[in-house]
């Protein structure tokens, strides 16, 4: 099963937008078993649009086409689907009501100027699009289907979601696939592909395994594809297991959960409050646990301590300390974190100081040396890191494996 | 003029990278005035790479082919390039010695299965590469430019930046094309439209303006077209005037400026030290600030106060003032701002408190109501703004306002 995506529009070409939809549809039509063969993007044009439909055709058994469905005088996608299949374009009633009910609701007269949007090519099966005016619109002429959406993402991953997806699972027989992804943090791709190399020779022939790496976290992807789907999900559910044992205390969860909200959940249930002391990171850490809705009943605030006398008459890090170590230490950072809970009055919290770079660093503490503390003042886990970025990777990596350390921390502390 | 693009690699289709690479490209080969017609993302696939070339070739002044030039077995462009030329490959010496130099540096033999990477075919032009192993090969034939470039960014940009732009401007004929940035935050693109009307309609015929908004910045880009760069470039300083005239207190910098950066800079030749007290950006701003490079000469630290009893304990607003006005309110943040620059020790401050929701909101301060104080704690400015978004852009919104507050207070204050 071959599939080809046309988008259409200038501003792609122009360099204005990054074309993130094709990426999109690629994943789930990988999800479903059916093979991309081609992404190609035209401009606004009769010619290119013609052209391009026609070579698509003989080469594929979906044609996704985006883009080119507004009002305005650019968008032409319609009427060249229609000259394409030699069809006339007709009013549709459908469309034309939810436009009315659209202006209706915003007290206003349907515009003039919108109804073009409710007429389409007279062999195309309307999908409604929740989430704008456009309509979808779905052909199927000689084996090929054709597939046109709006270009804008949210109406095409809507329109995917709703209507395409469950019509092509209809229409094709396609494997059973499964997907199953177990999310990491704090733990780099060439560490888990060695503790996972028995997992990986012993798995059935069934099941694949992908490693996805983002900024300090590892998504793993387990694959199962078959013909039954209950065969299926027990094997998923065996390997996940083994997946569990072998590398269990990096994985903190699944699917979509979002990191900073896991050990939010768990904050919660453990009636703990949180605040942290940042020097490197400089609000960072805090943005992160904040970006979470809901994260003021655990969190009460953060003292971010650029200079050594914020340090000092702040966060009570003793003047001997800071000339002793420094203000990238070990006691520096314990020191930082039992103040920051003494004066927050919070359960636990997270210190950390360190060099970001690019200035600031010496010989025996580079750019990217960073202390952290994390856990209660009175028992805390301290870990020194060195790290390889830049700047703002520095920052980030440093906020993982900060709030990676309070994770494990927290699961331990009982 | 007419360019056409080829991606080569798996990855693309599979959505498991997204093609940013054409996007830059699309956007330099604009500002040469040279018109992209098409990109065309395939497989590592020789029969699908063939036949992309061959259909290029035919429609296009210059073929941009990036991916498939590493030295493992997927990597085949560099063979079928030959085969489309219908040349044999060689091995070049000045990438054999650059190869063995690579090795050598590391203290290692050059590996075997590397030295692959110094063959390319007979008919090109080696283009060397210093971001990477895989250098770039620039073919002519038949009136068609032929440029194959390594997928990886950095290297692909690298490559276009030092070889193959200003080769392309050697070889053709291009009009003078020059640009103009000037950056603008904390007003929106129409209100901007609507202050340049007469502007846009003075603007000589050599002369447009583009808008190219980002989450609280608008770039407006001046691009002049003509034969003559003297004329074109007086031009562009005549309208960058006038825009300087209209518009001039919503703009921070030029072309590659960073907000962020353009402020420390200010704060810097003012001697003044800045410290920041936020509850609903949650440390965002801090982290903003932070963000640029040397910025703790001039940044002190900051106070999230997430929970009330922090405003009152460590910022030293008022119970009343909660009480009365609630933490949304002028006379908070006003105590806030206070509060930190007194006990940080600085001249000036940023203060923020608001509702970024989703939760939070009532009816006389709904989701998105924010109140911001900056400046001197005895002078400051005070403003209430009401944002649309959801949590994340109100968090982004606020900073960029604030800051943008900051600036303007910073430049008025003598």
């Amino acid at each position: 099963m071959n599939a080809i995506i046309i988008t259409i529009g200038d501003e792609i070409l122009y360099g204005q937008t990054i074309d993130t939809n094709s990426a999109w549809i690629g994943r789930e039509l990988g999800l479903l078993g059916i093979t991309l063969r081609e992404i190609l993007s035209i401009s606004d044009d009769r010619e290119a649009i013609l052209e391009a439909i026609r070579s698509s055709s003989q080469r594929a058994d979906i044609v996704f086409i985006t883009g080119g469905l507004g009002p305005t005088r650019d968008d032409i996608t319609k009427n060249c689907l229609a000259e394409f299949f030699g069809v006339g374009m007709k009013r549709n009633q459908d469309i034309l009501k939810r436009l009315q009910q659209y202006f209706q609701k915003r007290g206003a007269e349907t515009p003039e100027k919108t109804l073009p949007l409710a007429d389409v090519p007279e062999n195309c099966i309307a999908l409604p699009n929740n989430k704008g005016t456009a309509w979808g619109m779905w052909f199927e002429e000689q084996n090929t289907i054709y597939v046109s959406m709006p270009g804008v993402p949210a109406e095409m991953k809507g329109l995917m979601s709703e209507q395409v997806l469950p019509k092509i699972k209809e229409v094709f027989e396609l494997p059973n696939i499964l997907h199953r992804h177990v999310l990491t943090a704090a733990v780099g791709e060439s560490k888990l592909s060695d503790l996972l190399e028995d997992f990986e020779d012993q798995l059935p022939k069934e099941v694949k395994l992908a490693y996805l790496p983002g900024l300090g976290t590892v998504k793993l992807r387990l694959t199962a594809k078959g013909d039954k789907r209950s065969i299926l999900m027990k094997l998923l559910d065996e390997q996940a297991e083994k997946l569990y044992e072998k590398v269990g205390r990096f994985i903190y969860g699944e699917d979509d959960d979002v990191f900073e909200a896991v050990i939010g959940k768990i904050l919660k249930q453990k009636g703990y409050m949180i605040a942290t002391a940042e020097s490197c990171t400089g609000g960072y850490i805090a943005h992160r646990i904040t970006s979470v809705a809901g994260s003021s009943d655990y969190y009460q605030g953060s003292i971010v301590s650029y200079s050594n006398i914020i340090k000092i008459n702040e966060l009570g890090v003793s003047e001997r300390t800071l000339e002793k170590e420094g203000a990238v230490s070990e006691a520096t950072v314990a020191e930082m974190l039992k103040g920051i809970c003494t004066k927050y009055k919070t359960d636990v919290g997270i210190a950390v100081s360190g060099i970001a770079g690019p200035g600031g660093g010496t010989k025996e503490k580079p750019v990217g040396t960073v202390w952290i503390a994390v856990g209660k003042p009175d028992s805390p886990r301290l870990r020194k890191i060195q790290l390889p970025g830049n700047r703002l990777q520095n920052i980030e990596m440093t906020t993982v494996i900060a709030l990676e350390m309070l994770r494990r921390y927290l699961l331990r502390d009982k």
